[in-house]
């Protein structure tokens, strides 16, 4: 044999999912959608690549740049491959389903793939679900959008599931008001925000704005916190908001509240929240209030609410203890019929295809012995 | 608004799938996949995009120029976004999975795309299901998944089912053997046989072939003919193969043959069969057995059978009809637990995100008052 030893290798980012892997996606998929589902939302399918141009004038405060990109032959124009399908679902929202009735409730599972990775992961490729939530982006929707992503993430299979949320647009909305700000201060004080540097803030002249630093932590304390500032205010239709949202799902998940967190909210509005399970390395999934392509076009979309789960990191944490079914040898002139009515009780037949009884060596359970199974001897 | 009209085009061949054809995609992806489930396929899921040449090294026949490709920057190599994932399926059969019991049954669903569709089917990304026994190429081996495809096709709802059989090598095998013949005219054999031309092939010096064009029809009597032919003795294990195969899945489909047909078996030896059903456009799939990575690399893979379904014509046969189910509105104020219950037992519920009724407006038959459902007067 002549084997080109590098050939098998995959590129960096890429991989392989081996069945028991691939069940744990497949499980997770299905148990997530049919949540989704079962609440209204109905599926949608754009296609794996879209023009760049499309892509990225929907991308508010997102470039195409860390896209695959090529050039196709038959428009001579840049092809992009998708790298998040949010922005797909909204301009399927504004074409194809633009006539329908609002809000317009959709729903999407598929692959999407970035050009490179980053230090906390590597992954270049990886699944997103998603439900978006057409028309409205009131405490009911997002409300409504939080519970249900709670739900799939129970159905899938997710434990000790917490909600972290935020305000995206808190700093604008106290500079606007209460707390007034010029442009390049608000600058500085968002980003000591993020860095939460109460020394930096208060150099950067945002010392009003300390109290939001504290204001973060579980839910109930925090809210109680932001609830207590200066120029709160200006917030109380949000605190509100925020409010109702938690007593909703209260029981169901552990609420945080951190009001100043902007990191991967660049396309929402006054909600945002992130979601993480017990055992599974960073967020499961992200979402929140927003406008559909309020992009570089500089039109103004429709409001929407929405949430993506990206579950990589849910199928690593129980893949192990994925359970890939029963399995029942089926020896050679076996009953079909028996075999057919067992398929259908959930049992999984593998058929010998030579006179050896392979049952064990084949990983199965039971044998069918006439119409029943019966178990293999070890 | 400035709105550029073309930024919502899709490339031509790529489209959306709206609620409708969505469902029905998903619907038959979900009943193939669980079909091959029962019959103890595990599922795989290798990723979107390989290095070009690990790809080329292992498509027999088939090259990479049909294939969306573009430079990873990570590792400057030439990427190719799959376009088949037959070859991929087989590359983890002899990796990650080489030291896994043979047979080994594996199945896959996914998306895959080409650079340009053609006159038939000028699509450039589509669905793509299937299941591959690596291991074995037998009569045994190949009856299964060629009743596993029709069990697969019919849970999907395929109706008037039908399977065209052919020996992709039968040519060589009869040129090898019986009824010899030099390269060149082999080669023109080959060609006139594909274009049925009788009189084409006498001229190419292959009129010992010429009954091969009569054997093809009605499984029955095509086969009964294809027995008769002069040199069928080295044809004898393929004949009693096909009757075993036929006579297993008789009464479930319409059998033809076709033996010397080769066209979309580049990659299969003894046995190939392409899938139809009645109101569906083009062929639905196609299998056979053959060699994994039996490529340019000119190594000497496993044997294996498969077949791959491509289900979207499918799709445009039954979207029309697909059910997207019951939908119950439920009140500002609803009972919560009965909406839960209700949705446990197929109700797609639809929450009012005010406090207008907007059960008739947004396509619920059924409204939920107290803890039932209750009709929607139009």
């Amino acid at each position: 044999m002549t084997t080109d030893p590098t050939r098998d290798l995959l590129p960096e980012g890429l991989e392989d999912r081996l069945p028991q892997s691939a069940a744990a996606v497949a499980r997770i998929q299905r148990a997530v959608l049919d949540v989704m589902r079962s609440h209204g939302y109905d599926r949608v399918r754009p296609p794996l690549i879209e023009f760049e141009q499309s892509m990225a004038s929907r991308m508010d405060g997102l470039s195409t740049r860390r896209m695959f990109r090529f050039v196709d032959p038959k428009s001579l124009r840049t092809l992009a491959l998708r790298s998040d399908i949010t922005v797909q679902v909204g301009r399927i929202a504004a074409t194809g389903l633009s006539g329908a009735e609002r809000p317009l409730r959709l729903c999407y599972a598929g692959q999407v793939a970035r050009i490179a990775g980053d230090m906390l992961d590597p992954r270049r490729e990886e699944l997103q679900v998603g439900a978006e939530l057409v028309g409205a982006d009131s405490v009911a929707a997002a409300g409504e959008l939080v519970e249900v992503a709670i739900e799939a993430l129970e159905a899938a299979g997710a434990k000790g599931i917490s909600v972290d949320f935020t305000l995206p647009d808190l700093v604008d909305t106290l500079a606007d008001g209460p707390l007034p700000l010029d442009t390049a201060t608000r600058v500085a004080v968002r980003r000591e925000l993020d860095a939460k540097d109460a020394g930096g803030l208060v150099d950067a002249g945002g010392a009003a704005y300390l109290p939001l630093i504290h204001a973060s932590g579980p839910f109930d304390e925090a809210i109680e916190r932001l609830s207590a500032i200066d120029g709160a205010g200006a917030l109380d239709s949000r605190i509100a908001g925020l409010r109702q949202i938690a007593d909703r799902v209260r029981g169901r998940a552990r609420l945080t509240l951190d009001p100043s967190e902007r990191h991967g909210f660049a396309y929402q509005s006054w909600l945002g929240f992130t979601l993480y399970a017990e055992g599974v390395r960073g967020a499961l999934g992200r979402g929140g209030t927003y406008r559909i392509g309020a992009g570089s076009m500089g039109n103004e979309g429709e409001v929407a609410t929405g949430f993506s789960l990206y579950p990589e990191e849910l199928v690593e944490a129980v893949k192990a203890d994925e359970d890939l079914g029963r399995r029942l040898f089926l020896p050679p002139d076996h009953d079909r019929d028996a075999a057919a009515r067992l398929r259908g009780q959930g049992w999984r037949t593998v058929a010998a295809l030579s006179d050896q009884d392979e049952a064990a060596r084949l990983g199965c359970s039971h044998r069918l012995e006439r119409t029943e199974p019966v178990p293999v001897r070890s």
